[in-house]
């Protein structure tokens, strides 16, 4: 296709984008800001022999309506429809998935080296912003990618944004590289890379030739640096504050975004405004993110306390040890990290925070499952990781009046380090306490007093608790139902007795196994009382996050694809309590092996 | 004190630190390269009010000697002694604790930021090996504090090695920098530190006076870039290869170094061996380390196969990715990192490896207690981090036989990320196969038969199971000893049956919790096996690591704090007898509540 065919291809294709994101929601400006590149990539290299790695992927809107997914993309980000990101299993023009940032690079050099050894042929092209190379493990590519000097071509998407404006030093540097053409000792230059730029990202003529003659004479590691604009082309989105990173639906005409009425507070401003208000009375709390700030509410906190917030960038290992050197050094540093983001500091979690004991408090955003971001956003791990670590303090809030009161008591929690992880969304309307008050360190509370059947939950599930506990009453079944608060230390004493004085004990929590449960199941394995003919008449399940990956769809799908709404619950205890109840006492005592058979059936 | 007093004592300390070493074995050649800078920094700054760290801390030794803990130092790395890194427990002149890499300057900025925020006054002065910086997170930490601004001192400790010589792009980037004095645009002025040097890092005078005009004249970042040689002043480091990175016992005047007899070849060597084997039937098999090429046995399978092995620096967070990469290329990449630091690879194993199913697999050295590098270094929490992560599949090996047979397992699973974990040290001294053959997957083994007591074991501790059944024999209690080999899949046929035909079952894992044990319970409570008076007559116990990290000592003795030794299997097996053969069986049947009072005693 002639140069001229491709331009007048690019406003159809940004055309398409906008109707579509228009009608489906999701990460816009970021793929308004590279329709050019996609168009040019495409078009100078045959993927996808050719291996095309979009870093974070969220601006792969425009090269899925190329690669044979238009049609299907009104399900953007649906139940089965595509992902809002790149995806191996969704097409071969995908070679490898992300979501997380700053990947890009050191996956590419691994197409790259697996080519040179003799596996998938075909050249390499990166695309990273300049967001993500705030993130280390850019570097630590570039650093390695420059050593080992193989062809391989990232092209640095520059639009001086993340989600909000880039942040720290190196996106000063680029902002002046940008300038300044013709540098020859860029950074990239020092690293091994063959440096060009900077080139306009939407002169398409101009990009087409570039990629042409850098394809044709490259030899070694290639850095092509592009200006974008995040939005480009589309007024609504460029002067707007975020470039329209993330939208709702919106009409196309006048760029009014469609907003449902929040019927509670968001948790995420929940935690903020209660932050505000500890920080109010302690000079010392402060708080840190890692290029969320609207996402974690730590806006919120910046426009009261300026000097006492940190967007450290894209860097959460950095934002972990910047916040355990903080607490030794006399403040109270609150760490705001989503769930999954969380996993990229989870080193300097064990090494720097848990094994000095230090008190940083890690307030968990997107705990459990998230919707429409899918399986790569999943908060599904963090109970596990954290709650195995020595010293450790692991809360889960139930609703949003208990994150006051959790946000109260990490404040006042010094002994150590403290996490408390919430879900993403609306919080569930309960009434608001004034100020938070700390809790009582490992205790749960009892909600709702029942008999045969005790529910423990752990976090945000306890609303489907409630309600089994309903429809179990229907049929008869008493439903004793219990908040956990604390995975560790755990209350054990509400556990014992809650195990000593039903028929049937349940825990239920938005996490992977290694969680709650498991810590449930060890204590009561670690006193004896699951020693068989000891122990309990009690009966015992688990429910958690099940052992695969849950594709996107809204929140309330991916819990009843996992199996933890209220009816599954519901549906559990009756199954249990059923298989139980056809075994007359005296076989239960003395054939245990017949009975188990029949419990096995179930 | 005067300059030439401090060259004296530069000579003294020098001497004192060999001399120490020579008697203790540990990092000397580090040490002995930070020599004058130790003293040059303890003159002109404050310490403890000024806040001195060390990033990695294995140079720390004068420091340790100046500092209050000269008398202790014959207990180096031993029970009870001087940690071999600093340590806040310590001493205050330790500030933040160390031991993995490029953490310092986080946490330096961290102390920064407190002080201008009201908290801790001082200055903070960071000490950080050019090996070290290509650790992502260094960079994130510059990127951040050179965007603050604010006043701090970092200095770059550039002798051209981390444990190896150094390498990736910027190593090269570096030893330019350091051979051109006077360099204007250096890649820390493009980050916001004003760069001072190269300096000799040997002459003191030079670096006292260096050091003074900093400290009355710096207004925000300072890089000082000073030049310094491994083992430099003791000529046996100085010409070795690793310039005595890590030191047995040695004699001062020959150098030459205990070694002990090893009775078994290492874990290590036989990993590497195992994998050379493999690597010669498929050429497809890649090895791939994070600066531990002679820690993982790397450097011998480069050796063989120079274009297969990669180290990629200190860079766990992209030596996975950089994996993921190759293994969606169509290669069998082998990424072979200890247990403590692949937790830096966490999001990546999550987000890149397992979310996607890619065959990666991942040789996990270390695990467990790993002696004199203390709990900084202990493999304590893969197991947990790994198996509940979808689709993974993760084995432990007994002994070095079954380490052989794990390696042509991984090499021959292709359907996912695969993971095994061998401890540090020497093998067990068992007949080697002479080549490799894949276990069944989700297998485990029978390895003594007995009666009444089950110890299932997964990992390294199958030879203390072995130990405690003899002990247990002798008081007429037969015990089966089963390896688990897999946590996930988990060989539940096999579990089931131990469960089913044992009074009690005992799982033993050098892990902590959260691990196999976890995984153990989990499976029997979903099969209903532990519901009160309808399952097994079987009593149930978990040996895990305890939930506290475990002080350094020798292997041993730390399995001995850990309770995880032969006569503690044999104790607790028992107590939980005895417990039970108190309460007559019809009491146990009737009176559970009692039961358990007599249980809980125990």
């Amino acid at each position: 296709m002639d140069s001229e065919k491709l331009v007048r291809l690019a406003g159809e294709l940004r055309a398409e984008t906008i109707r579509i994101v228009s009608r489906t929601g999701g990460h816009l400006g970021s793929s308004l800001g590279v329709i050019e590149l996609t168009l040019a990539i495409h078009a100078i290299f045959d993927t996808p022999h050719d291996k095309l790695i979009w870093d974070v992927s969220h601006q792969c809107y425009p090269h899925k309506i190329l690669t044979g997914r238009r049609e299907r993309m009104l399900g953007l980000r649906k139940k089965d429809g595509p992902s809002g990101f790149t995806r191996r299993a969704e097409s071969p023009y995908d070679p490898f998935g992300a979501a997380h940032s700053s990947t890009s690079i050191s996956a590419g050099l691994g197409f790259a080296m697996a080519r040179e050894l003799g596996g998938d042929p075909g050249d390499v092209v990166c695309v990273i912003g300049d967001g993500a190379m705030s993130a280390g493990m850019a570097f630590e590519a570039i650093n390695n990618a420059g050593a080992l000097g193989k062809r391989i071509f990232v092209i640095l998407n520059d639009n001086a944004m993340s989600i909000s404006p880039s942040t720290g030093a190196f996106a000063t540097y680029l902002a002046e590289l940008g300038a300044r053409p013709g540098e020859e000792r860029s950074f990239f230059a020092q690293m091994g890379f063959a440096y060009h730029g900077p080139v306009d990202g939407h002169d398409l003529p101009g990009l087409l030739e570039k990629l042409r003659s850098l394809r044709e004479e490259a030899t070694g590691p290639v850095l092509l640096h592009a200006i974008t604009r995040k939005g480009a082309g589309y007024d609504a989105a460029e002067t707007s504050a975020d470039k329209y990173h993330g939208v709702a639906k919106f009409d196309v005409e006048t760029g009014q975004q469609a907003k449902a009425a929040a019927a509670a507070p968001s948790y995420t401003k929940v935690f903020a405004g209660a932050l505000v208000k500890e920080a109010e009375k302690d000079s010392r709390i402060i708080a840190i993110t890692a290029a969320m700030e609207a996402g974690t509410g730590v806006d919120i906190f910046r426009r009261h306390f300026p000097d006492r917030a940190f967007d450290v960038g894209i860097a959460e290992q950095h934002a972990v040890t910047f916040a355990a050197g903080l607490a030794a050094g006399g403040m109270k540093p609150f760490c705001a990290i989503y769930s999954t983001f969380l996993q990229r500091g989870y080193d300097q979690i064990v090494h720097d925070v848990a094994l000095q004991g230090l008190p940083v408090r890690f307030a968990i955003d997107r705990a459990g499952l998230v919707g429409a971001d899918g399986p790569t956003h999943a908060g599904a791990f963090d109970v596990g990781y954290l709650a195995n670590l020595p010293g450790f303090t692991v809360m889960a809030a139930s609703d949003e009046a208990e994150l006051v009161n959790m946000v109260a008591t990490a404040a006042a929690h010094d002994s150590g380090p403290i996490a408390f992880r919430y879900p993403r969304g609306e919080g569930t309307g309960v009434a608001m306490p004034e100020t938070g008050v700390p809790l009582p360190i490992g205790k749960g509370r009892v909600v709702a007093a029942g008999g045969t059947v005790a529910l423990l939950s752990f976090g945000g599930r306890l609303g489907e608790c409630l309600m089994a506990r309903q429809m179990l009453a229907t049929h008869g079944i008493p439903v004793t139902v219990a908040d956990a608060r604390f995975a560790k230390p755990l209350d054990t004493g509400l556990l014992e007795e809650l195990y000593e004085t039903h028929e049937l004990l349940v825990t239920i929590e938005e996490g992977a196994s290694g969680g709650f449960a498991a810590l449930v199941l060890s204590h009561l394995a670690g006193r004896g009382l699951l020693d068989g003919h000891l122990g309990s008449r009690c009966a015992l399940r688990t429910m958690t996050l099940p052992d695969r990956f849950i594709a996107q769809a809204s929140p309330e799908e991916m819990y009843e694809d996992a199996g933890l709404s209220a009816h599954h619950i519901a549906l559990l205890v009756r199954d249990v309590l059923a298989a139980r109840s056809v075994v007359p006492l005296a076989a239960r005592q003395l054939n245990g092996r017949h009975v188990r058979r029949v419990q096995v059936a179930e």
